[in-house]
């Protein structure tokens, strides 16, 4: 276990993820094998299991890598956003957008994650909490600037957000298109920040970055 | 195949599929044996496949009769409230609520489901589409009324409170319990509500104060 972990980040490490990647999208993970992966990645089945304990755990850790690149990724961008307003845009449209960025990884995570049992026990879960905390960090930010209503629930909100984008970006993939990426992204930025907005009076309001 | 439709609904059927409830809740979807269920349900493992081609079947069965009766209990629960107000908390509520009236089957809507790799290319994608359309009449009611965005995407909306009654539901079974489950369902209706209220006063949209 130790010696496999060793192995986290070398080239041929990331090789495989990246072949997972698209072996899984296409076939769906139940559908996938090793040897197919193996023959993507061009290495040997033999070489996985120098790396991979099973085929969950490929899964498990492309999930990890991915998220943790794309929480940083994240970061940098909203550091440049002046308000919290336009930080929730970048929060929703970046996590929308993934549908254009990268759609095998799209699929992966919206279709082919939960196939994976292993997956809601592991220390996956961990990554998705560290995502979510992007959320709550900026509507906690949004209370203090008395942007966002005092009794928002951080927390929860940050789940029902990420819930509702999950579910818009499946739609999408299963072929409703009726919006493009952009608009559904604005869409649910439009409703969450009405949602979340402290009442004001109307002089008070001052136009949000958009 | 038409002989398998024709067995619907017998009571044989309903215990096959109360059974298979249980085992997949218990068991997880990919763990759980056939002759698990047969076992639970007092009848021969060959009696199964008089009902069901495979596994997956029964999943995809259990689904689509859980749901329509869901549905059904939901419409007529609908019918009696008198605001679109209502009727929306009153949407979101019944979904939260079966995390308590129904904790097996919330365990198997929510993680065990898209284990099947056969779910979201079935026909089970159909009744989610009639759940959904629930919301979207709700929604295009409350906007003919006034109550609603005149620009508010009923079926994107949809999708999108779905996915958040969805997402905080799951992280309540996964330990996630800072709320009660009527506190969740208010704060949800509190924040949809707000999201796709109508705005009353003009003065608050109008750019001229910035």
């Amino acid at each position: 276990m130790a010696k496999r972990e060793n192995r986290k980040g070398t080239e041929k490490y990331k090789r495989i993820l990246g072949a997972a990647k698209s072996v899984f999208a296409r076939n769906g993970f139940y559908h996938s094998r090793i040897s197919d992966i193996a023959k993507k990645a061009r290495v040997a089945d033999g070489t996985i299991y120098l790396y991979f304990e099973k085929k969950d755990d490929i899964l498990i850790s492309l999930f990890e890598d991915e998220i943790d690149s794309f929480i940083q990724s994240l970061r940098s961008e909203i550091v440049q956003k002046q308000s919290v307003e336009e930080k929730i845009h970048c929060l929703i449209s970046f996590q929308i957008h993934l549908l254009e960025t990268d759609r095998d990884l799209a699929e992966v995570l919206l279709v082919e994650l939960r196939q994976s049992n292993k997956f809601l026990k592991s220390s996956a879960i961990e990554h998705i909490n560290e995502y979510l905390k992007l959320f709550s960090a900026v509507v906690f930010e949004g209370k203090e600037q008395g942007r966002f209503r005092e009794d928002a629930d951080s927390a929860l909100l940050s789940q029902a957000i990420f819930g509702a984008i999950e579910m818009v970006s499946l739609s999408w993939l299963l072929g409703y298109r009726r919006r493009s990426v952009d608009q559904i992204a604005d869409e649910l930025t439009d409703l969450f920040l009405r949602g979340i907005a402290a009442v004001k009076e109307p002089s008070a309001r001052t136009k949000s970055g958009d």
